[in-house]
């Protein structure tokens, strides 16, 4: 169940975020350029911060300083807002409302929707070689660790396979695939970066937090397949049944809600018994586990 | 002049660089995905690697060594490469030729294009945290060096004014601004990585290195486009006059052709004073200059 006291520091961390995020990007107070305005538009006022949560918390189990997890936090924020402002292009999945607001394309325009998403994808990377682990080499590693989640065996692969199954009919195997690539791997990259930050942390507990990652990543996303079925717009800030309209691969539109739901619970208890090296630092991830199947939104 | 001996160093770092980047690439012996057959098509089979050649030039001039070179000249061209790609899409410039080819999205589709400059991008920054320098201080100011260069105060941001500047009527300075940062950046960054590779470099050497890649960057662009005017289809694998036709700004077409060849052969000289403090270890720079203004393609 979910205490009081994981939201009350959930809420601590979203605002948190929100402020280092707002000062990582170019400043809004001098004369900004239209792409700058774009990327503060595309990455501030609204999402949920979960990537950013799972930095954090992975963070807190660890005894890692928050100030040290701010450069990570942003980076993999940046990285995901950048997919999804490439991903609602017109050549993508075209969507016009993301977080409540008219999409990048549609406030601004296509090229600067384009050229806004990659140079958050810059940013990210520049943030981290002046952000995150003192030491130069676990910093490398952390730049190492998100491109790797950000590239061809990751995010990019996986958004691919998405627009490529766009309309075909998947196996479940195949949909986690793809799932885990496109969504998976980025929140794994969150708990990865945010171990990377605690230099000397014992192998058997980085696997432990890799594979509770693994389990977690999907389990996030099949809960967001079932908000997209059984949410509001309102609630959502997003068109619900979008993916529906699309002819999207989803866990509930391939195997109904009740065994969806089962899935996501499941994964997010194979999470938890992974943690089991971790002892009571993890306390913090089952939390956060609990939270990522029941949250409403 | 352009020795012999520049021209075939030239070839033998066009073919280092050739083979490093087939290296880096994901394979395409094994079965591989549309997305890495895409990055493949971006990168390699054509390009004038004029950026590489800057890095290991800068490099010869500073006596480093050609390995520590291969991961700063793979990852600035795989910059370059994205932003061809992107810069092709049809939002963008809408090209349908690129080095003699289809452009990617013509080859494949706007998505696969969009994902695959995505890709690529994520992937010049792992590289860069494996190879390059071997102190790692140094090798996350490799990093912060090409992620400033390809961000909004470099590349990225140049392009954005570009677009916004088709069509306009700009003067010769704001033209000069615009290709500094949407050309120039990237090329300075070439230069100022090898310098990094080189621990310890003078604090004045640095700074005139710098200075000339500021040159030598926009003395390149403008003879980039006295080459759109007056070279043909074949020898340039692209349209000529393509600029012309989207009613882009260029040095030839704002002062006509003379002053346009006189302006990048004064930046050119302004390039070699600016060398002075290197004394006569910058003999391959001078070549290099001497190769921008006067090549044919």
């Amino acid at each position: 169940m979910i205490t009081e006291s994981l939201i009350s520091r959930i809420e601590g961390y979203r605002a948190r975020v929100e402020n280092a995020l707002d000062r990582f990007l170019p400043s809004a107070d001098q004369p900004s350029t239209r792409l700058e305005e774009a990327m503060r538009y595309a990455v501030l006022g609204g999402g949920k911060r979960v990537r950013p949560l799972l930095v954090y918390l992975t963070g807190e189990s660890l005894a890692v300083k928050p100030e040290i997890l701010d450069g990570p936090a942003c980076a993999v924020e940046m990285i995901h807002a950048y997919s999804l402002v490439h991903d609602d292009l017109p050549a993508m999945d075209n969507d016009d409302l993301r977080r409540g607001k008219p999409t990048l394309h549609r406030a601004f325009n296509e090229a600067t929707a384009t050229l806004a998403g990659d140079a958050l994808q810059a940013m990210a990377f520049r943030i981290l070689t002046e952000s995150g682990p003192v030491d130069p080499a676990s910093r490398l590693a952390v730049i190492r660790c998100l491109a790797d989640a950000a590239g061809t065996a990751g995010m990019a692969g996986g958004q691919l396979v998405d627009i490529e199954a766009t309309g075909q009919v998947l196996s479940l195997e195949e949909l986690e695939r793809m799932h885990r690539l496109k969504t998976g791997r980025l929140i794994q990259a969150c708990v990865k970066m945010a171990a990377l930050c605690l230099p000397g942390l014992p192998a058997d507990q980085f696997s432990a937090l890799e594979q509770y990652a693994l389990e977690i990543g999907l389990a996030f996303q099949i809960q967001d397949d079932i908000l997209d079925v059984v949410g509001n717009s309102e609630a959502m800030g997003k068109k619900t049944g979008a993916d529906c309209a699309l002819e999207k691969a989803t866990y509930p539109g391939l195997a109904g809600l009740d065994k969806a739901r089962k899935r996501a619970r499941d994964l997010a208890d194979n999470a938890c018994d992974a943690l089991k090296p971790m002892g009571e630092r993890a306390r913090p991830l089952h939390e956060l586990a609990e939270y990522i199947v029941s949250r409403e939104r």
